[in-house]
């Protein structure tokens, strides 16, 4: 059996998410699952860097499988981009060692957040979120500073029980503003569950002058969810890369 | 009455092209029309640089209106993007002279046609034109160049009667290849009916090597539309400057 990475972008508008689950319908995992068992003729299973949720999108979610072929890594990306729908799309397959895991070898995630300020990008506006607000960015800019480096993210998370540890490292958030576009990228070792869209909406409170800078450095010491701010819906989230060593 | 000169944003696919014309529902000018007339408590009608087919997409559309209003350009921009659908935009209104007509003062047009050689642009879908075929953008260039200047464009029209002029002028045509996308820009003086999308076929006809450059010449001289190559379909298609004096 061979061991496969392989990149993928895709528009999650339509999507139930990354991971088959039960009765849930319309998976990416699926979808990439049906492709390749039937190139294989028998039943694959393919394993991502993370679950990104229900219409979340990626520009470069890594995953891997593992299979026997005839076919060569370019073949194999020809055939699943030949069966796989218009909106999901392989970037790259590589032949990886056996001990090879996409979530479990993973060094550091950069996710994006774009809230847009204005109605003109029209063609981008499945994948970001659209406010009328008016967003002070050197309030974001500040309060962001406060997330970085290793802390328990669980008060910016949806995580209930703690089963494994909630600690987690922010190495940079990065916020810019373009053309009424702002891109919050957030580079870290891991997140919990809707721990981007929590931090996006926190920052995004704090951008309006709903919230204070201090409640990120109160929810990061009490754990309290409902102390931290809204929770930005999925359109505006974006996985961009998962690095490796 | 006051004219108001307005550049517009829209994502075409799903409207019935810019003019409203008889039974045809969901028209851009429609739209426009219903909100602008909502805003001044009267029938108000907006004329465009040029219609736009069915599911052709402008990036900078330019069009005007005239109408008796106590709101300020701005104020009317805010107003039309607040109760315009999500894929319509207004970038910019201002005041101009009386004389100004969005049509009949247009100096210069550019329109881009995409091609994409790569299905990994899963985000821009639906404003390409998706081909698995392999193009030459060198013969694609050098054919483009034959184009250049002022001819009679008829036989890259779907220009039946011939009741005014068929003669354009192409300015220039600009052929760029990057990561997988072929952008075609043609800046003209004005364009026929489905002239960009009947070039651009022609170019990728050539690009593919199922025709020579001597096409152009000979359509340009014999005017047979049959003797040109395929049209490209709308969803490539994206008017994206119009420039007046």
């Amino acid at each position: 059996m061979k061991n496969y990475k392989i990149t993928i972008s895709y528009d999650g508008t339509k999507y139930n998410g990354w991971q088959r689950q039960g009765n849930t319908k319309n998976t990416l995992q699926e979808k990439f699952e049906n492709v390749l068992s039937k190139m294989c003729g028998k039943q694959i299973e393919i394993f991502a860097s993370g679950r990104t949720d229900a219409g979340v999108h990626a520009l470069g979610q890594v995953a891997n499988f593992k299979c026997e072929t005839d076919k060569n890594p370019d073949e194999i990306m020809v055939y699943l981009n030949a069966y796989l729908p218009e909106d999901v799309a392989v970037l790259d397959i590589e032949e990886v060692q056996d001990m090879f895991h996409s979530r479990l070898c993973a060094k550091r995630k950069t996710y994006r957040y774009t809230i847009a300020c204005t109605k003109k990008h029209v063609f981008a506006r499945k994948f970001v979120y659209r406010t009328d607000e008016v967003l002070s960015v050197d309030a974001m800019r500040q309060a962001a500073n406060k997330l970085r480096g290793t802390h328990d993210f669980i008060g910016f998370s949806a995580v209930k029980k703690i089963k494994k540890s909630t600690v987690r490292t922010i190495y940079d958030i990065d916020i810019r503003q373009n053309d009424g576009l702002i891109e919050i990228d957030i580079i870290g070792s891991g997140f919990l569950h809707h721990m981007v869209r929590i931090i996006a909406g926190t920052l995004f409170d704090i951008g309006c002058g709903r919230m204070t800078a201090s409640v990120i450095d109160e929810v990061l010491e009490n754990g309290v969810r409902s102390e931290a701010g809204t929770m930005l819906p999925a359109c505006g989230l974006m996985l961009l890369e998962v690095e490796y060593k």
